[in-house]
């Protein structure tokens, strides 16, 4: 090996394993970019599998190298390449294919077969890196008025995926004009959420146990959309005074939410669950009453996880429509910045303060 | 009033008000037919009603005529009436609009406002009754050589509209080739399921408690689906021996097998739920796993309830596919024949004996 470069790693199923490592100079091979990391988004997965309940290393590896929410400035491009220039601002698409027809038909987030790779979680080295390459096909432009903020495309991704789904299952009704939404959570997701329902001209109720005042709560209300704390007022009580609920975007990690998301969903609704909880909590649920608003108003749950490329490029159009809608508001996400590798100890840290870390790279 | 016709009633909310009234002789207005009835069905609903747990009057009513599952004759048209003749067969739809902007769009079966009426069961007069007129657009035509399983059509359109609207969903699915199914229960919703999807190609696994032999399996396994009795192999040790399970129905009328569905889904799969479950039975459930489940194998769970007419339309179709497919068997699903006015009090004794109960009206 060479010169390197320094990445942040976990040795998977080890708690606590985060560590600065050396990692061989990346060179772009033909349709690949060689990528300069300037920052990267800390997420649930992150800090899943940083506790060891998650995470798999690249085949014949000892480490995993984290991160799956990346900007990057193209550095050099290999043979091949006419869509991207060195000085292009980029985040790439997490998920790779396994060759099911599904990902045949290029629908890697639906894929069918399961083995999929997804960088940073699933056998793949993750971009929390100085540089990383990759095949142009799975990096996504980036407008440099967008630079602050185009760290938040791939969380927006995985809501674009999900809104995308919803609209596409609906298609099964002669009519739909969904006025009414609720968003359970108000982490990252909850909010990019309630944003995007927010821009898509939605009435947002947005649910979240901690009181407002807090920079979750701020962003919301900034939104027009109705921040509720479910210390102050119960799911069941909100729902009752809402008007046909036709979507709910389930997002906070807690499943009870998903089955109390079934009873309030509204005639011909729909009920995104978004959340990967990976414990193994059980529940007293009212089954009865669950499955028969189900079946009497042609309801529907659907689960839905990662997000297509074109997600990706949806959600950067929609970060230019928020920063038209709410100037600055998007990059007030962004809670807490820790330095590249002098913080990267810190990164587990991340779960449970502010809304949303990130780690800079741009000195590193 | 002058000469009248009998008709089979309840009084609703009274338990085993099952009687023979008499009804003002129908005569067909503009756009109507005049429908000499030959055979009514008996199904769940009607025990429902008949056991007080619903259904409702007309308005200004003291009694609701029973019946949603008919086969007649047209015996006079009113004015206007240009697509039927008598001695025509047909059956009726159920649903009536509320004038909801699904409903004006044609989409009954997916009322937004609930406010519907249905015929036999929620405030307008069934057709349990030696005729009855209806609007001709509520009519279906159903072809002679089909006259024995005519009276199939309306439970049939409950699992058209059902299988229907899965695919409708899974257009959002770039490939969707689903190869095995599910049906849970044994009853004419669950074999008539069976029944569609082997006709379309299934691998069906048809669930039911009683062990075969029994009137129920013959037919399921005629039709080349295997019937597996949840007395000798559980639902959860079954699905472990399945390949990706693509389809479910869910027709057992007991809540607690939805959620067990929901464990059973393959990746990408929906599960159709069809029971009304009328009670308020709770019971523990693997939130986490479930919610884990649907969300990394983007399934769908749907409710869906009654049909729209193309419903009533592709079962007249299918009903001809099945003679073609399977001579003679869809008609066996028919187990007990009473005597439309005669045996009217019995009809609460057809629940839970053999497949499907039908009165039969020819000579009344």
């Amino acid at each position: 090996m060479g010169a390197g470069i320094m990445g942040v790693a976990v040795h998977p199923g080890q708690a606590g394993s985060v560590h600065v490592t050396k990692l061989a100079q990346p060179r772009p091979g033909p349709n690949e970019a060689l990528v300069r990391v300037r920052r990267v988004g800390v997420c649930g997965t992150d800090t899943e599998i940083i506790n060891a309940k998650f995470g798999t290393a690249p085949a014949g590896a000892q480490e995993l190298v984290l991160g799956h929410e990346v900007l990057g400035e193209v550095e050099a491009v290999g043979e091949g390449v006419t869509t991207l220039r060195p000085g292009d601002l980029v985040t790439a698409t997490v998920r790779r294919p396994d060759g099911c027809p599904t990902c045949r038909a290029g629908q890697i987030d639906m894929c069918l077969w399961g083995n999929y790779t997804e960088r940073g979680i699933l056998g793949a080295h993750g971009y929390m890196a100085q540089s990383f390459t990759e095949n142009v096909r799975y990096l996504v432009p980036i407008p440099v008025e967008l630079e602050p903020v185009g760290v938040l495309v791939e969380p927006l991704s995985v809501v674009e995926k999900a809104y995308r789904q919803a609209v596409l299952i609906q298609r099964r009704l002669a009519v739909w004009t969904p006025e009414t939404a609720v968003v359970l959570g108000a982490g990252p997701i909850g909010i990019l959420g309630t944003l995007l329902l927010r821009q898509q001209g939605l009435q947002v109720y947005t649910l979240a146990r901690t009181p407002a005042p807090n920079p979750a709560a701020e962003i919301v209300e900034r939104a027009g959309a109705h921040y509720v704390s479910t210390r102050q007022i119960s799911f069941a009580n909100l729902r009752d005074s809402l008007p046909n609920v036709d979507l709910i975007f389930e997002s906070t990690g807690a499943s009870a939410l998903a089955f109390e998301g079934m009873e309030a969903l509204g005639i011909n609704g729909v009920l995104m669950l978004l959340s990967i909880t990976g414990g193994d909590a059980e529940g007293l649920v009212p089954t009865d009453a669950i499955n028969r608003s189900l079946v009497l108003g042609n309801k529907i749950v659907a689960g839905s996880v990662n997000a297509a490329t074109e997600d990706f490029a949806r959600g950067v159009k929609r970060l230019g429509q928020f920063e038209h809608e709410w100037p600055g508001l998007a990059v007030s996400l962004i809670t807490d910045r820790l330095r590249g590798f002098d913080d990267a100890h810190r990164i587990a840290e991340a779960a449970g303060r502010g809304v949303k870390t990130v780690l800079e790279f741009a000195d590193a």
